[in-house]
């Protein structure tokens, strides 16, 4: 790809799920679309929460945008923080039903295809940089196994395997609940949706900067 | 006081304690400070963060601002929602140190005075309105035994016990940290200073115009 | 009472509740009922998980051991620790409907009665022989707005305003779920029998034989 | 390895950590040391809590007992229940120093292997069989980035790579605190060591005697 091609960021949100109206997923892809960081131009595109779709859907993004970069959102009920994924798992084990009624139990995302794949989002740097701005961010060592996990798992997949985007890093980022839904779920904690656009806009501009991610410690004991 | 005279709201914060930069129920009420609410102006006031002169500033600004309704305001570090606080205990027992250095033990807050009080907001209807317009809310059973617990029960005790204050309504509100806070406490949940401001706006207007509480459960097993 | 009378102490426990088949507080009663300790004789008696009913049964119990000491005993699902609480509170506030299907909402433990009464345990030297014993324990500041409360605030004021009662201590002591019953709540801690019941008697030793409460700081600052 | 060989299982548990006195994995993996299960001979070995020579020790250990069956267990300082572990993942991030001081950050268990390997233990078997019994138990999918996922890595790593144990079925095992660690944690969970010996009789017994694992739920979300 010429330098001097335009970069193109791809972001994709969830439709919502689990009788809820809305994703806090969607509605920060959608905030942004159109927007441009860095000279990146934002694509934002809405996956199903459907095993299998989600996935289709995501391909074709990929080949109509053909993305620099690729952030792939999700909604992490109960997490305080925007959690940056380190890790996509080749399994499927979903505690409840997807958007189509599907419940696939300890199943592979792909078969034959390896155990996991590490996020090429340079999660280290976004984690310090959305700390210095303010903004809640930590690093996560589960995407769980359900739609997101699914999703995470085959773009990483699809980056590592095919030439076309070798080019191309991508993750996954996890966001937490919008007030208006924590406010029917008590003790649930949230995050305001102009925080979450404005994590975004930090993720988004530390990826597009670093290339070799600093060494920070962010691990957990378990 | 004629009913012609115009109604005052007084808000009252705490001063950053525990080497923290800033309180957000500070931050809440200087925003709200000298603005007006269903025809009632707001007076914010700080309080020190320190047993004893805490209480001697609250009861300063009862005397200037003589409010019909009086909003206390503390952090509660670690939770999510905005608390509307059911009971002010007769005890302080201090966990850490106030920014003079005392930490006093199982003392009373004012000797030979009644076990507790309970707040006189209506509190149920508070809760509700927060949920119907989006933000999470709650009844809390504990206002904790440190400088938030003495404010909000010396609060109580004056207007209960003095004639002056028989028609003012008073009670005591914890706010989450604010996302800046959270971005230091990897896990902490917290809430935008807009998102805290909505709240307490909602919360004074409920508070202005219910008279008797509503009855909704907002109950704890333990 | 003459000093030669043998000692007696109350343990009373809750029948189970909300579909449980087993409930901790009755299981440890039992297994103590009957036992002596430090020359007193324990003597255990089973509350229905019933608003009224609770209070009519801890009364006959009351009349019929005329103990010296009275723990209540209840479960706090979800609580890692035994947990001391330090305050009843005047008032029912019912998430769930108790067994015969009430769920009052805001209505006075006893009509007139004082806002709160507090433990008159030694809570802060039970908490204290409990972490020296390897135990987990901690001074709660809310016993809920459930029937355990209603117990608790039921029994601090008859030992308050009963002569009868003037050299009796009580309170409350809320413990964690058993395994058994954690093993169908995902998440949810426990704590072994054989643990729940050697901290009872750590805390009827300590309540025995400590008068004046120890100065421990076990405070929350909310 | 012939039929008629004596089976063996090794249980390995780390030395103490972070200054506490005592580990739990440890603690059960000595209680069991010597033991039969479905006649199969326990042997369990202490591991350093120290990146490298974890390995190594467990290396011998592998040459010593030549195992069908390895259940390496771990302290997760925090959770409730008896974790079955899902997946191992090829990093390093210490958040602490181990017990030799060193805390490396974003490093690889072991350079050019796979991104992670899955547990080849029956964990929803287990998980089934543990709550059956009234155990708390759960899947978890992840073993974080210290020394126990490391263990857990190179474990797996062994087992799928060389064919001396291509017979050997292995797993990693996280257990709560014990309650006298609790005593010194307020709020801790934690679980006594009669229980998280009788949960990981249970685990060994379920994994001598099924072979493929059952289809139970046992996702997350996220």
């Amino acid at each position: 790809m010429p330098a001097a091609a335009p970069l193109r960021i791809l972001l994709t949100g969830f439709e919502p799920f689990e009788r809820d109206p809305v994703n806090p997923s969607w509605e920060v892809a959608r905030a942004l679309d159109g927007s441009s960081c860095d000279g990146a131009t934002l694509h934002a595109v809405q996956l199903p929460c459907v095993f299998g779709p989600a996935i289709e859907r995501l391909d074709e993004a990929l080949v109509q945008w053909q993305p620099q970069l690729v952030l792939a959102l999700g909604l992490a009920g109960g997490r305080s923080e925007v959690s940056l994924e380190r890790v996509a798992i080749n399994v499927i084990d979903a505690r409840i039903a997807d958007n189509a009624g599907q419940q696939p139990i300890d199943a592979p995302v792909i078969h034959g295809a390896p155990a996991a794949y590490f996020s090429t989002l340079p999660i280290k740097a976004i984690m310090r940089d959305l700390r210095a701005a303010g903004l809640p961010g930590a690093v996560s060592n589960t995407a769980g196994t359900f739609v997101c996990n699914q999703v995470f798992y085959a773009l990483m997949h699809r980056l590592a395997s095919e030439p076309a985007w070798s080019q191309t890093r991508g993750g996954f980022i996890h966001l937490p609940y919008l007030p208006e839904q924590a406010a029917r779920l008590p003790g649930a904690p949230s995050m305001a949706l102009a925080t979450q656009v404005q994590a975004l806009q930090v993720a988004m501009r530390t990826a597009l900067s670093v290339r070799v991610d600093v060494r920070e410690s962010a691990g957990q004991l378990h």
